[in-house]
C-alpha cells in the first residue's frame, strides 16, 4: 500500500546541524579503519552490480498480471521471486500462512435519483496501452470491505476525516441511513469508513477527486503521470490505526492450526458495505447533490460547485464478496553472517498488488532484486557481512501488512533478541525525489549511505539532492521564534507512520527502522494503470532510479551488517523529538486559544505542562552524544571488545522505547514514540500517547502517559550510559 | 474599486486584549457626562431614520443604468444624489473637474492558432436578469489601458505578481514579443500589466479563474453569487501603487486650467494594450496551451491540467480608445459645525461604476443616502454637531481614485490644518460580516459603535459578531511563540491599503481614516451582474445590512463630530504596530534561512537590526497610554478647556508620520507607517519603507528608512506628552 505522502506540516519542523556529509573521519560510520578497504571493495561490486536494465527486467516479469494476495497470479509472482533469489546463490524459505482475505464476487453501484443509472466500477481501455485490460481482473472493491447492500440518499463529507464529520454534525447533518460519498485523502481510507460506520451510514464510496491526484495535479494518464477520470483506487479499508495483520488471529501468527475470530466478531474490519470509484462516476452524482454549498475547503477540482446534499442523489450499492481463509507466501532469501551469524538485518518489500503494481509495490521489488544480486556478486567476490542480512519478499501487504505481520508475530522472540535494523522498500520509484522515513539514530547512516549514491540525471548524489530539497521544506515550513536565534538547519527523518511493512517491527517490536522511496508525480495509485507502460513513461522511463533505489537500499544493508560499531547513533535522536514535541505544544496552545463552535459539546482544550518530557529528552539528549563520543572512541581505537559490548547494546535501544501495555485504547501499537495516528492511519503521531490526550482533552490521560514516556526515555538514557560504560 | 479581500495572513496577527464593549464609563467615546443623554437623542433618530427600505429605493435609483465615469449616465446619478442631499435640506456643492479618461471605441480579441476563432467580449444574457443586457454598455476594457494591437504565442503567468515573472524566468521563459495571459486576484490589476510591460510583452489578457471567484467558491450567477463563465472583470489598470489619481495631473488638482501631461509622458499608466476576458473565453485558450505543465500553485479551476506555453495557442488583440478630458463631478453635502465650524469629520462614498455598481459602490451610495437622511433628521430634532461633516460622493474612482484624489489634492492645505478624519464607504454590502479597516487610533470608536449597532439577523450587535470572527482568525493565524506566554486576544483594525478613496487622505495627507464593509460571497465584481437583481437576491435580500452599514456610518460620524475630546486614542496605537513588524521580521528571517535557487542572480537577503524602531514603537506606546489616561480623566472632569486642547493635538497626531519627502521612489505616498505595497497595490505594506528595503534586499535603505521611521515614532510619542501636558 505504501504511505502517501502526507506530511504535516506542524510536523515538519526540520532544523539544526546540517550533518557534514562526507567529512566524518569515521567513514563509512562504524567500521574499523583495518576493514574500510575490504568494504569499499564490496560496496564497488554492489554498485556496479545493481543496473537500471535489471530493474527493468525484474519489472516487466513480476507486473505480467494483477497479482493481488491470494490469487493464483500472486502465487506465480511469489515463484518468480524465489526462482531468482535461488538463482543469485541465496538460501530462500517460501514461509506460508493462511489470511483471512476477501475477493469480490460481485459489486454493483447505481444511481436511483433523479435517474436511474448504473455507475462503471471498472477503468476504461486506454488503446495505447495493453495492460489497462488485463483479464481475470478484479472490478472495483476494497480489500475487508463488507459485504452487503445499501441505498438511500448521498451526503458529501469530504475526506471523511473525524474533524470532517463533526463539521457535518455542526451543520446539523447526519450520516444516519445515507450513503456516505468521501473522496481520498487525508487519512487512510479504513478511518473514513470507520468514521461513517461509527455515525449509522448505511455504505460509503471512496473517491478520487482531481484536485487531490487528477488532472489539477498534472495531465492524466495516458499523456501524463496522473489519475485519468475512469480510474479507480483500490485498497484496504481495515482500521488500520488499531492494529494491521490478519484479522483473524489478532496479535499472534496466522499458521495453519491457529485459533480464528469469526468474522462477525473481527475488530478493526468495516461492517458496512463500501465502494471505490472513479471521479468520472463520482461527477455523476456530485453533480446532482442538492443541499448547503460546501465549506470552502471541501471543494473539489470538479468544475461545478460542491453541495453536501442530502437531496438530489440517491445510489444503491451491491457488494458481494468471496471471503475466508487463503494461502499467501513469504519468500524469504538469507545471507548468513560470518561473525553474529543470529544477528538479524532484515530487508522488506512486499510483492502483491491490487493491479500490475508496477509502482506499488514492484518498483520496490524490482530494486529489492537488484540489491539481492549486487550483494549475492559482492558475496563471490569474497565479502562477509559480520550479521547475517534476511531479503523478504511479503504478501498480502495490501490487506493490512498481513504478511510481514503475521511472519513478525510468528518469530517475535527471536526478533526481540536479534534484530538490530529493518529496511523497508515499498513503491520505490515513482519520480526522482528521495524521501527517507525512519528513527532518529539511523539519521546518520541514511544520510551517509545517500552521499554515496551517485543522482543519475542531475550530478553530485542523492544525498545532495535530498539535503537541498529539505532545506528548502525547512526554510519555509519551520516556524520563526522571534525570541531566540533561528537554530541551524539539520537534516532529520520524517518520522513513520504506517501503511507499509515496517509496523510490526517498528511498532510492536521496537526494532530500529527504515523507509525510503525516490518520488514524482504519480497520480495512478492503486489503479490499473499503474503498471509497466506507466513507470517506463512517466515514474522512471531509463529506470534510473530503480538502480540507484537497490544501491541505497543495499549500501545501508552493507554497512548495517558489517560494519564493527553498529552504525545506530544516539547523538542526534532527541532534536528532531523536540521538534515533533514543540510541533505538539504549539498544537495544544492553538487549541487553548480558539474558542468553542457555537452548538460544541466538546470538552475544554487542555493546557498540559510538557516540562517533564522536555526535561527527560534534554537527558536522552546527553546520553546520546555520550554513547556517540564512545563509539568514536572505539572505533578510533579498533577496540573489538569495546565493539562488540556497544554493538548489543546500540542494537537494544530502541526496545527502551516499548511499553508492555501498549497505548491507549490499542495494546498492539507499544512503542511510545511513535505511531500512526488515531485519526490519520498513515501519518506518524509523534509521542502518540500524548497527542491522544490532547485530541481526547483528557488532562489525566496527559499526565499518565507522559510519565510513561518520561519513564522510557529515561530508560533509554541509562541504557546509553550503561552502553558508553561497557565499552570502557 | 474597493479593496478585494486579500488579507497577507503575516500581516494577520491580531491579538492582545478584547477591549470590553459597553463597559467603559466613558461612554460614548470623548463624550462628557452632561453631553451623553442629547447625544443618546439624537443617535436615537438616526438609528430609526436609516431603514432597509429607503437603501433598497435609493439603490434601486442609482443602478437603473450603467454609469461609467464620464457618461452622460453617471452625471445623471450626480444629478440624482445632489437632488436626494438638497431634499434633505443639507446644503450641497458640485465640484467639476476635468479628467483625463478612457471609454473604448473599438476591442476585438481573436484566437488565430491553433484555429482562427472570435473570443468573445461581452457578458451572455440572463433570462431572469434584465440588467444583463443594458443598452449603450461598453465592451470590455480597462480603465486606463492603452490602444493598440499585438499578436503572439500566449504565455501563462499565474496571477501576474513580480513573483511569478521571476518564476517564469528562472524557468526560461520570457514574456517578450508574447501575449501575456494572467488570473485576476493577489495583485491590482495595474501591477500585472506593469510586470508584465517591463520584461517586454507585447499585450496582457486578465481573465477571471473560477478557482478565485467562480464555481470553486460557491454556485454561479444566476443560480448562486458567484462569477458565471461569461462574467468580465472590468477595472482600472493605473499603476496604483505609485500614486493615484488623473495621470494627468500628478500631485495636484485637475481644474479646468491645470497644466496636463500628454498621454505619452504619463507616468502610471500602461502602454501596452491589455483586456479583461471571462473565464469561458479563457478556457478556449488555456485549454489549448502547450509548453511545460504549471508549477502546482498555478493551476486554476478549470478542468484540465495548466501548461505555461508557449505554443499551442496565439492571439490578436486590437484595443482603440477614446481618450481625453471629460467632466467628473464630486457632490458634496455640508453639515456645518456649531462650536468648531473649521474642524472637518469627511464621509466620502464614490458613485460611479463600471456597469450597474449595485455592489461597487452604490450599496455604499445607498447607504451614505440613509445615512445622510439619518443625520438630516437628528438635525431637525435639534442635534447640534461641534463639528462639520462633509458627505462626499466621488466620481471616476474607478479609473484610480480621481474625484477624491483631485479634490483632496485641490483642499491640501485646508485639509492637513482641519481634518479630524476621513470615513470610506466602498463596496459596502455583499454580506453579513462586517470588516473595519482604519488606522489604530480610530480602533476604540469603531469597536464601540459596531456594539451599538444591532445584528439584523442573527441577534446581538454587529460589534460581538465581528469580534467572534475576529477571535477565531487569531486563533488560527496568529503564530506561537514557545519561548513567550500565549498574548491576550485584543480586537485591531486592518490596515488600509489602497484600491479605494481614503488613499489621498490617509497616505497622502495623513488624515486618520477608517473604511468598512459587510461581506460575504461575492463573485460579480465589475461585471454587468453585479446589479439589483444580485444585490436583492444574494448580496442582501433584506437589506437589512445597507441599513446597518448606514447605522454604523452615522454613529460613528456623529461621535467624532460631536464629543468633547475627540475620540482617537493613542494607547493601542503600538501594538498592532508592533504585530506588524513583527510579521516582518518573521518575513526577514524566512528569506535569511531560504537558499538561493539554482540559477537565481538574487542579492543576499538582509538580516537587518530592527532594535531601534521597536524601541520607538514602545515610547510611542507608553505615550499613548498617557494621553488616553488625560483624555479619560479630561471626560471625568468635564474640562472643556482641556477637552480643546487635547482634541486639537489628537485631530493632528497622524500628521506625525508623514514624512515630507515621501516614500521610496514614490514621493507622493507619504505616510511612514503604511502604503499600499508596491507589489501588492492593494494590499496594505506597514512600514513600507523597511518593506521596500527587505525585498529590494538593500541593507542601507533600511537603515536610512529605519531613522526616518524612528523619528517619526519618536515625533508621535513627543506630541503626545505635549498633548497630555497641555490637557493639564
Amino acid at each position: 500500500m505504501t504511505r502517501r505522502l502526507i506530511r504535516l506540516t506542524c510536523l515538519a519542523a526540520f532544523s539544526a546541524l546540517a550533518i557534514g556529509i562526507g567529512e566524518a573521519a569515521e567513514k563509512p560510520l562504524g567500521f574499523f579503519a583495518a576493514s574500510r578497504d575490504a568494504e569499499a571493495r564490496a560496496e564497488k561490486v554492489l554498485l556496479e552490480t545493481a543496473t537500471p536494465d535489471g530493474a527493468r527486467r525484474s519489472l516487466a516479469a513480476l507486473t505480467e498480471e494483477p497479482h493481488v494476495a491470494g490469487t493464483p497470479q500472486e502465487k506465480r509472482v511469489a515463484d518468480y521471486v524465489r526462482s531468482r533469489f535461488a538463482e543469485m546463490g541465496l538460501d530462500v524459505d517460501v514461509v506460508r500462512y493462511e489470511a483471512f482475505l476477501n475477493h469480490p464476487k460481485s459489486v454493483s453501484l447505481r444511481l436511483i435519483e433523479p435517474v436511474e443509472m448504473e455507475l462503471s466500477l471498472r477503468e476504461e481501455p486506454i488503446d495505447v496501452d495493453k495492460d489497462s485490460t488485463p483479464r481475470g481482473m478484479f472490478p472495483a472493491f476494497h480489500g475487508y470491505g463488507a459485504s452487503g447492500r445499501a441505498e438511500g440518499q448521498v451526503l458529501y463529507a469530504n475526506y471523511g476525516t473525524r474533524a470532517d464529520f463533526e463539521r457535518l454534525a455542526r451543520l446539523g447533518l447526519s450520516p444516519e441511513g445515507r450513503i456516505v460519498l468521501v473522496r481520498y485523502g487525508q487519512v487512510f481510507r479504513g478511518l473514513k469508513i470507520k468514521e461513517a460506520q461509527d455515525r449509522g451510514a448505511a455504505g460509503v464510496l471512496i473517491y478520487s477527486d482531481p484536485a487531490d491526484d487528477g488532472y489539477m495535479k498534472g495531465d492524466v494518464y495516458p499523456d501524463g503521470p496522473m489519475r485519468p477520470p475512469s480510474a479507480i483506487q483500490r485498497g484496504s479499508v481495515q482500521f488500520l490505526s488499531l492494529g494491521p495483520g490478519d484479522p483473524s488471529t489478532p496479535g499472534y501468527a496466522s499458521t495453519a492450526h491457529a485459533k480464528r475470530v469469526p468474522r462477525e466478531r473481527m475488530e478493526g474490519v468495516p461492517r458496512i458495505p463500501s465502494l471505490p470509484i472513479a471521479y468520472g462516476e463520482a461527477e455523476k452524482i456530485l453533480r446532482r447533490l442538492g443541499g448547503p454549498r460546501v465549506p470552502d475547503e471541501w471543494q473539489g477540482g470538479l468544475p461545478f460547485s460542491y453541495h453536501l446534499g442530502p437531496g438530489g442523489a440517491a445510489v444503491a450499492m451491491d457488494v458481494q464478496m468471496d471471503e475466508g481463509l487463503k494461502p499467501i507466501y513469504d519468500v524469504i532469501a538469507r545471507i548468513p553472517g560470518a561473525v553474529q551469524p543470529d544477528r538479524l538485518v532484515i530487508l522488506g518489500n512486499h510483492r502483491d498488488a491490487w493491479t500490475h503494481g508496477a509502482v506499488d509495490p514492484n518498483s520496490g521489488t524490482a530494486s529489492m532484486l537488484e540489491t539481492a544480486r549486487g550483494l549475492a556478486a559482492a558475496l563471490k567476490a569474497g565479502w562477509k557481512p559480520r550479521r547475517t542480512i534476511l531479503l523478504a519478499s511479503w504478501d498480502a501487504e495490501e490487506y493490512g501488512l498481513v504478511g510481514s505481520t503475521e511472519w513478525a508475530e510468528d518469530h517475535a522472540r527471536e526478533l526481540a533478541s536479534n534484530a538490530v535494523a529493518y529496511l523497508n522498500l515499498d513503491a520505490a520509484v515513482t519520480g526522482p525525489d528521495l524521501d527517507v522515513s525512519g528513527v532518529p539514530s539511523l539519521r546518520d547512516l541514511a544520510v551517509e549511505a545517500a552521499g554515496d549514491v551517485a543522482e543519475p540525471r542531475k550530478g553530485g548524489t542523492v544525498g545532495s539532492a535530498w539535503e537541498t530539497r529539505e532545506r528548502s521544506a525547512w526554510a519555509s515550513r519551520a516556524p520563526v521564534e522571534l525570541a531566540a536565534p533561528d537554530p541551524p538547519f539539520e537534516m532529520r527523518l520524517d518520522p513513520l507512520g504506517s501503511g507499509s511493512d515496517y509496523t510490526a517491527f517498528l511498532d510492536h517490536l521496537g526494532i530500529a527502522s527504515l523507509d525510503f522511496s525516490f518520488s514524482g508525480p504519480y497520480g495512478v495509485y492503486h489503479s490499473v494503470y499503474d503498471n509497466f507502460r506507466w513507470s517506463s513513461r512517466f515514474g522512471d522511463p531509463e529506470f534510473v532510479y530503480h538502480a540507484a533505489a537497490a544501491r541505497y537500499y543495499g549500501l545501508v544493508a552493507m554497512r548495517l551488517a558489517s560494519a564493527e560499531v553498529l552504525p545506530l547513533r544516539f547523538g542526534s535522536y532527541a532534536r528532531p523529538l523536540r521538534e515533533d514535541l514543540d510541533a505538539l505544544r504549539r498544537e495544544a496552545r492553538r487549541k487553548v486559544r480558539t474558542p468553542a463552535e457555537p452548538g460544541s459539546t466538546e470538552k475544554p482544550a487542555i493546557d498540559p505542562d510538557f516540562t517533564p518530557v522536555l526535561d527527560a529528552l534534554a537527558e536522552l539528549g546527553r546520553a546520546g552524544e555520550e554513547a556517540d563520543r564512545t563509539a568514536a572512541r572505539v572505533v578510533e581505537a579498533g577496540d573489538d571488545q569495546g565493539a562488540h559490548a556497544l554493538s548489543g547494546a546500540l542494537a537494544q535501544l530502541e526496545r527502551a522505547f516499548l511499553e508492555e501495555a501498549g497505548l491507549p485504547r490499542r495494546p498492539w501499537f507499544r512503542h511510545l514514540l511513535v505511531a500512526p495516528g488515531t485519526t490519520t492511519g498513515y501519518a506518524a503521531w509523534p509521542f502518540p500517547g500524548l497527542n491522544q490526550a490532547i485530541e481526547d482533552r483528557d488532562p489525566a490521560l496527559f499526565e499518565a502517559e507522559s510519565r510513561r514516556v518520561v519513564i522510557a526515555l529515561r530508560r533509554a538514557a541509562q541504557k546509553l550510559h550503561e552502553a558508553a560504560a561497557s565499552a570502557r
